[in-house]
């Protein structure tokens, strides 16, 4: 499967999506395979969420990671599939916690189906997920999806403890996201290593491609937050700041501005008074001290991370392909 | 560690509890070295569920089923720990669901931390409990968990489609309760069996037993959800009638009276008119009609299943100590 290309090869994500066209379908369909149940509320709701428009990056990360792996063989789309499945429990929670009335522009599952039915589809979700996993008897594969599973709920967990609390360091916050996002595509990036049966090293460099390039998307995400515009996204700005989430913007904020602002900032944010006056406040001064550029770099240096970790594989497409996806993370949407 | 003792010797509830009490101590310092954690909503909510005061009716099982499968070392402890945390993670999600104000008398967690952290917790000890299975690396272990998790949430989550649903037949109770219940029991006593490197058919007869005690334990709950008094519970009669939760006594009860008064039953339940009046209405007729000895009976009789399931046996003293728990979820506070 590995094909030399010149290093300065830059495949675009267009490119990348049509060389994954087909597995994309294969795990499409595995999804809605799995997502079937003799209890409609499991299939109904499972293909709401699953159909909202995700982008599909751990997919894409499975099939380009064993593509890479050298693996020629199907289960790269039954693992996908769980891998989605894990991340559309998360959602289905993530959703409930939040109070989020849409996702992606859409009514969101609690909306339509209630929060009981929400936190119960998550549940089953997750548990079928781990049910699929165990069942390819590999022990490697198993501690790794268990072991993401692990530090999301830790990490969503620190990210509810620190709700509303300035004093949440750089570091917490890093290791919020690492646990909540970087770790199930780390698990991904190390599936397709196992699935090729690569070394205990490549296992580990796959990976760390996978962490990095989680790290890169949810600063970015953290990021576009302050940014994006809520015809491109389904999703208003400042919506992190309302749910009293402190991300790297705001931290990078409250360090480079005036004694003064800063407590201007703390005191709104305490006070849960996030008004539109006070937001564009927020934003004029995220503005004048450059703090998404610095933030879109701190997530670039972390996409730069992420292709060191892989640079001992040779030179080919599924590498490029990857680069390719690397890259795409931070640069969406903006 | 099998002793031959004659068929009619008949252990008490006490003397079990005395065979077993250094493993049930060490299973309890197991359950709180495995709560320890970094983040404290961890080990302090996942605490204060765990001494509430449950009956610790699995421990109970694992340490009675391997030592009858001859299992002489010291796994059953820790995953003892993980079944009891994965116990503990349904109860954090069904608190929720069932916006319950309390556990047997205590505040339940989503009164002291709120909603959200108990989804969470939830998430965290099944994932916490998945990453111990799995360390393992036993297959027949895994898929038991597993399935038993995913059989749980889907009971759950059939229990919650029929909320309120007088059409639920006899049949979809049976299947919700083994579902919700009998499944982690079940997989309890399989543990034993594979500990003790049974053959594939006594794995199946220990699963069994598990299964069948799981039945009379629910059926027993739900009948005394009837008749039990305040103090003895810490809990209200007619607490699932309130919830919406149509189970067997209810179901008995409407095969049995007149119409009208079936009629007067549909209504208040549809209405959720569940008031002290109308209770009282449904308890004397639940008397009249004798359905609290009819499911009390339907109870008795998976009892005895399961007393059938391991007669295969050899008589000993764990499997007249597992006789005597089978009886006891029947008999208990009644």
């Amino acid at each position: 499967m590995k094909v030399a290309i010149p290093t300065n090869t830059r495949l675009t994500m267009d490119e990348v999506w049509e060389l994954c066209r087909e597995d994309l379908h294969r795990i499409e369909d595995q999804i809605h395979t799995d997502l079937k149940s003799n209890l409609s509320l499991i299939s109904v709701m499972g293909s709401h969420l699953i159909n909202s428009g995700g982008k599909r990056l751990r997919p894409l990360l499975m099939i380009l990671g064993s593509r890479l792996a050298g693996y020629t063989g199907k289960s790269h789309i039954e693992l996908a599939s769980v891998i989605e499945l894990i991340h559309a429990a998360t959602l289905f929670h993530d959703d409930v916690i939040d109070e989020a009335p849409t996702r992606r522009g859409n009514k969101t599952a609690r909306m339509l189906w209630g929060n009981q039915a929400s936190i119960l589809v998550g549940d089953y979700l997750y548990a079928k997920a781990q049910c699929t996993i165990v069942s390819f008897h590999n022990h490697d594969l198993n501690e790794s999806v268990t072991e993401a599973t692990r530090k999301m709920a830790k990490g969503e967990l620190a990210q509810l403890a620190f709700n509303g609390d300035l004093s949440i360091t750089e570091e917490d916050y890093l290791e919020i996201i690492g646990n909540k996002t970087a770790s199930l595509m780390a698990a991904t990036c190390r599936i397709g290593a196992i699935l090729g049966e690569c070394s205990t090293e490549q296992r580990d460099d796959f990976e760390l491609f996978g962490w990095n390039v989680g790290m890169a998307f949810q600063l970015a995400d953290d990021t576009l937050d302050y940014v994006a515009n809520k015809a491109k996204l389904g999703k208003s700005v400042g919506k992190d700041l309302e749910e009293g989430k402190v991300t790297l913007p705001l931290l990078a904020l409250l360090k480079r501005c005036s004694q003064n602002d800063a407590e201007k900032i703390e005191r709104l944010i305490t006070l849960s008074e996030v008004t539109e006056e006070n937001l564009s406040f927020i934003l004029n001064l995220m503005k004048e001290h450059g703090v998404i550029e610095y933030s879109m770099e701190i997530a670039r240096s972390f996409v730069e991370k992420a292709k060191k970790s892989v640079m001992l594989f040779e030179d080919s497409i599924p590498l490029q392909a990857l680069f390719t996806v690397a890259d795409y993370v931070v640069e969406r949407e903006l």
